[in-house]
């Protein structure tokens, strides 16, 4: 048994100071004597997903951002406006570590018979601090990938992969048939697509854009909606009559597009309806928001009967109701698919201190599609 | 036994022509044989609830309503501009009777025990085509009235008692401790207050005058906001803090006011929040639609974290949803305290005919706090 020498390591910082400016920086922390239950992974990928930028760049202007220092010395800063500082009063002056989720090797282990088995395997593990060299991390939160999955392909085994599922599951639970998705796209969006053809689940995929559109439907998709084409209402009515769809997960947040999909459910719901009912269908028509894309207020016009509900929708509450037991089924089916219904696609591997430099963080903090950014902590 | 002769009686019926008219107007219809389990009963005070007038006016302009005729030829039309004709198109031209409930004696009765039982009784009866003179309906579906109580007194046993029972019953079924209602000086309003507070359930009334908060002052209400007063969210912050609530009911659905609460639930949770947390505060908020009274869209600014929802609701699913046995349990309460708890009062008692004047659509149309009307069709 090797115990590699790991002394210290690199990570990622982000902190919002009291004066309104966020800084991010590269600190080197020492890396912890694993406990009897731990392990050390030395991290080789890490995704930028949409809500690891939330809590990196906590809302500051990136369009002002400064940078100063190199290499590892590099320190970006950026102003935070002042309702979005109050927002933050809970982090004020708190060095935080960003990455939600990552994949790599593990290269130390405590004493436990279930920590020294993952020695040498390579692992994908969920739990922040990400952006870093070393993670220090329980045995019982590895997730092994099975033998030939690189880091880089492991890398988003949880936050996207168990989404979807969640989407999928919560639609099963609540006791719909069929989902719709906007900001359909996305690597979420593509990856949804690929589990509900291989689930037969129908899926109606809202996008805002033609290419969007032709990337959905060259991969299979039955059911594309341009939100910019003239024809949107009538083509996603027809769509939710075609599929029964009553639950929609809805990434942008503000904006009429969440009331515009309520409304098109109700009308497709009426559409089969016997007889006038003064409050509108009594079919159950669902809109969970687990994203902003769309900063703006969130508008809609209650012209979809009384039989409706919108709510927010995270990952962990998800996990949550489903239990240990069906959390770990949905993971072991990440792993086992991790190459084909659950693999991510990136535009470019970046080390942290690439990481931190401005032109990179004008690519990925666009959350554009097809803009994905992988931070690989122990690239050089 | 007497068994009255009622052969035909008046009632009101609201139509919606496909050009665009809505014609109110008084017609007259046989009285049917009661069946077996069935009773007659002539209706003596229906109130005019804002679930009736929606049925009622259809969505038309009332400001430019015309009269013709006269007594029991009255005859009102007012136009229905298109985009509301477009959500109607379940009900044109169909005549249909209006009044959700009422209450009156019972002057014939099938042959069954049952409905033997209830002859000369004063019930309360919930089922719509209450504007009538007589109203044939199934002896299980009366609720027999305390002795002493009249018709005007328990002509609105049903939709603001269930209402207000509906919405302290929802709190505890979905695991909330206290409520927030919105429009709280409305007739229902005030009848929330009293339940609240013999049921020692804590309540946030908000209104949008100082003549409301004085009302519900004046009524024993502890937490009273008033959205006019530019303290509204420091105060409404307050009342938050001082009850815990987190599930409000809101009358008035457009604007701006539900994301308002919502927010103010969320500042209040984070107020015992012991860490960021960057999705928000964990604590559930949820806010409840029940009617319209803001025909504006709404809009909210989603500064409130991701556990919450917001949704549509009605009396009947509810009902549904506790079953008959427990909708019986609540119906027996209104009856027993009809005179106290859930006491209504009314500005003005018309006939049918009068319930058709303009001046007194003008009125009652308004839905303003302290204008409820009362219909006795029985009136000449």
């Amino acid at each position: 048994m090797t115990l590699a020498e790991t002394g210290a390591g690199l990570q990622i910082r982000s902190i919002i100071k009291k004066e309104g400016i966020l800084e991010l920086s590269i600190v080197s922390v020492a890396t912890p004597e694993p406990q009897a239950d731990e392990v050390i992974v030395r991290i080789e990928a890490s995704p930028l997903n949409p809500s690891d930028l939330g809590l990196l760049f906590g809302g500051a202007d990136m369009t002002q951002a400064r940078s100063s220092g190199a290499a590892d010395h590099t320190v970006v800063t950026a102003p935070v406006a002042p309702p979005v500082l109050a927002a933050m009063a809970g982090r004020l002056d708190q060095s935080l570590p960003v990455g939600n989720e990552g994949a790599g090797v593990v290269i130390r282990a405590g004493a436990s018979p279930a920590a020294q088995a993952l020695l040498g395997k390579t692992v994908a593990v969920l739990g922040g601090s990400m952006y870093s060299e070393y993670r220090c991390i329980k045995a019982a939160q590895c997730l092994v990938l099975p033998a030939g999955t690189t880091p880089a392909e492991g890398a988003s085994c949880f936050v996207n992969p168990l989404t979807a599922l969640g989407m999928v599951e919560t639609m099963r639970l609540e006791g719909h048939t069929a989902l719709v998705h906007t900001a359909a796209a996305s690597n979420l969006g593509q990856m949804l697509n690929k589990l509900c053809i291989k689930d037969g689940v129908a899926l109606v995929n809202v996008v805002r854009k033609q290419e969007q559109a032709d990337i959905l439907t060259a991969a299979g998709a039955t059911h594309v909606c341009n939100s910019s084409s003239p024809t949107f209402v009538s083509d996603l009515t027809d769509a939710l009559v075609a599929t029964g769809a009553t639950l929609a997960f809805d990434a942008t947040g503000g904006g009429r597009l969440g009331g515009q999909i309520l409304a098109a459910m109700e009308v497709a719901a009426n559409k089969t309806a016997k007889e006038y009912s003064r409050y509108g269908s009594t079919t159950h028509k669902q809109l969970y928001i687990y994203g902003g894309l769309d900063r703006s207020p969130t508008e809609f016009n209650r012209n979809f009967g009384m039989a409706w509900g919108i709510g927010g929708w995270l990952l962990t509450p998800f996990l949550q109701k489903v239990g240990f037991e069906g959390a770990q089924a949905l993971r072991e089916r990440v792993a086992a698919e991790i190459k084909t219904t659950f693999a991510s696609t990136y535009t470019r591997e970046v080390s942290l201190c690439e990481a931190l430099q401005l032109d990179a963080i004008a690519v990925y903090g666009k959350q554009a599609t097809g803009e994905k950014y992988l931070i690989n902590p122990s690239k050089k």
